[in-house]
């Protein structure tokens, strides 16, 4: 047996290192097409500063529809077209006031309101301020704590957690939990220090999530310099008061639209691809690394495909999704156009996390199918793809779990993300050319993979 | 004798495992020492702002030395001196002025003088142009095509090699080489295309080398955004002309010094462990990539291991060196003195790729040295460092390889060097303090493993 085994294994083996080896071939082309020719850099630039910030429900959103559904043509998509879905329409309103109050002086709070906050009436609200650094804290100190009460989230994120994005998810909550619960309790009024890893003067907003069933209340972000001035402040004179006022505003829900460019696959059209990120970002900046870097990215992935001459097997589909900031409704409506339409759906690759340097993919799929990316792993060695393995998507592709589709986010460099993630820093100006066309690059690597051998 | 084995090599196993294990504990601890209270950034800070930029032999280098010695002083250093050495004192001169004169017009160009360059005399130069894209183009052209004219040196980077350093290698000659080679050849000037990863209107400056045979002639940078347009203009209307003045001068050498912050080993105390940057940087900018973050990583190295409490067994040098960019005598003289005073350096470590987030470790040692460090692999990957293997550690330290130190060089991600490198935008703001940080924590975490198990 053994010596029949031998060549058998032998030939399997060559035969494997073979198709490696023509793979790494196309890739490589496929990345020099990118790292030479790419456009994500220029259309990033157009949509930055051509539109800028884009907010769900906003006129600055239908504009950037218009611009991207032309980037998709240009990249070479066969078919474009979007998806319409009704989106919320919050408005920020008047630029926010605030001051602490203490010890007989003022302090200018550099504030913002949350995203979905209510606002706080034109006189805005003035009180005592609680501090509170967990949400054990807050669920201890409980109505008769926080009653009337303005109450002060402040959790720094972790800055010994290397991935950044875990440091957000721990301290997230204070944003997107904590002014509902502080509702519940009788409170009047939520500041949330900015979730930033770094100290700076800029405030980052960010949708805050109210459960119906506890009273609304407005909530602002403050900077985190000023976020250590404030709890310096309670530790040396408890106590102080602060005041803030907002004038934003949920208005009815508005039109939005998932824009969608497609390259037919040549030998199984009906199986469907997915790649981008969203196109919707928060008020204050240009969005540039939340989400531009995604939607640019997705939209090369066509163009790099189609310039580099590989005739993908399978459709390919660059989506620019709407609204993932302040409801998620455009990664539903593509779920639900797919299943109106009976589409299969195999693969979808987001990109949410920045264009920074790409340095690994995240799957979010079953054994098979990651063990079947993880075969492929030495072939992103040569462009700084390293770490392969389980874990989160996004959550414009999420809703695709629904009918089984495999899912994968890519993982670029997480140090910088939190310094400039909602605030008004997120411009072009912060994303790296090389560094956005290398996610590209391996981006297109990896929907290539897929297109040639399926999911 | 299988039975025997068996067991003795499960108690190595395992006795290897809970050393590992110790030992990521500590680089545990060492690690979220810099991530939680690093000061690398604020130095740089204060370097780079409060100096700025600091060429060798000038006033502002002599500044950066008190500067830094009282970080080193700090950062606890139990010994702090000075090492002086004579340097080159090049001096740029009034703000350069250039032209590219074609058809009639002419275009105003965005130059720098090379450094260590001559200068073309108060009347400046004036000549036709002549366009090589390679060192074989040059020689072919010979005398007869070189004689009397301008060479435009146009050797655009790479964009295809992942590791910008590889692509800066190739076409860097253009600048270190080219010069010289085209004064062989009768040519009167050189203008180089800047080494630039990226289009921009900033001329990008560094050394370039006369070879004493050879006519000395003047050399200047143009921006990558001029080189592409005077490549255009050539092939549009040959021949054109081109003019600049420089009045740049080398003058005598002037005193520079090696900045040095001890801390004693508790053990092997004549064991030394060298780790940092240098300290002179060119005068377009504050050098903050190049390499203000070496200097403050290095410093940041002996800070953290004082503060985690580890008590190194070997003595531990943070150095500062005086002339990497234009000489290299810092280096030298390093070796100088620990030749003189028969030191015994076993391991010396530099980071002068940049501040951004670290990757990888290239290491210059013989094999049982870097099968030492592999070995150490894994105890890196959760901070980043993936990428360790043989490679190039940096020209500071290189000149210890003279008396058999195992060198290693930090290789942070390199695809924003270029953009900056050399040029007035290598700024504070230019660098990422997590990033920063996280390159620190990493050295520091190398250097204490060899204080710990030497070399």
């Amino acid at each position: 047996m053994k010596n029949f085994f031998i060549p058998v294994m032998l030939f399997l083996l060559s035969a494997s290192g073979f198709a490696q080896n023509d793979d790494s071939t196309t890739i490589k082309k496929i990345v020099d097409e990118t790292m030479t020719h790419g456009n994500a850099y220029n259309n990033l630039r157009k949509l930055c500063k051509q539109v800028g910030a884009r907010l769900s429900g906003s006129p600055q959103y239908a504009r950037a529809v218009t611009l991207v559904s032309q980037m998709m043509k240009d990249a070479g998509a066969d078919t474009m077209y979007v998806q319409a879905c009704q989106v919320p329409h919050w408005i920020r309103g008047e630029k926010e006031k605030g001051q602490i109050i203490s010890g007989g002086k003022t302090y200018d709070l550099k504030l913002c309101a949350l995203g979905n906050s209510v606002g706080t009436g034109d006189k805005g609200i003035t009180a005592n301020v609680i501090e509170v650094r967990s949400m054990a804290e807050l669920n201890q100190l409980g109505a008769s704590g926080l009653k009337g009460k303005i109450v002060f989230f402040n959790f720094p994120m972790n800055p010994t957690y290397i991935n950044t994005f875990r440091a957000y998810g721990e301290s997230g909550v204070s944003r997107t939990r904590g002014p509902s619960l502080a509702g519940r309790y009788g409170a009047i009024g939520a500041i949330v220090r900015s979730l930033s890893s770094n100290l700076t003067d800029y405030p980052h907003t960010g949708v805050t999530v109210y459960n119906d069933s506890f009273p609304k209340i407005p909530a602002v972000a403050i900077s985190t310099n000023d976020a250590e001035y404030l709890s310096s402040e309670i530790k040396k004179r408890n106590p102080v008061m602060a005041y803030f006022r907002t004038t934003c505003n949920m208005l009815p829900d508005n039109t939005g639209y998932n824009v969608i460019g497609e390259i037919r696959g040549s030998q199984f059209p009906r199986e469907i691809i997915t790649v981008g990120g969203h196109l919707d970002s928060w008020d204050l900046a240009e969005g540039a690394n939340d989400d531009g870097s995604g939607v640019v990215q997705g939209i090369e992935v066509l163009r790099t495909l189609k310039a580099s001459g590989v005739k993908p097997k399978r459709t390919i589909r660059a989506v620019a999704f709407a609204n993932e900031e302040n409801g998620g409704r455009g990664g539903e409506k593509y779920l639900s156009e797919a299943k109106a339409k009976n589409e299969k759906h195999i693969f979808a690759l987001e990109s949410d996390e920045g264009g920074f340097t790409p340095r690994g993919f995240s799957l979010e799929m079953n054994e098979a199918q990651l063990n079947k990316i993880l075969h492929w792993k030495n072939l992103f060695y040569p462009y700084g793809i390293y770490n392969i393995g389980p874990g989160g998507s996004g959550s414009d592709v999420g809703p695709l779990k629904n009918i089984g589709t495999a899912l994968a986010g890519l993982n670029p460099d997480s140090e910088r993300y939190f310094d400039i993630h909602h605030a008004a820093t997120d411009v072009f100006e912060n994303v790296s050319e090389r560094e956005l066309h290398l996610g590209a690059a391996n981006m297109a690597a990896l929907i290539w993979l897929v297109s040639e051998y399926g999911m």
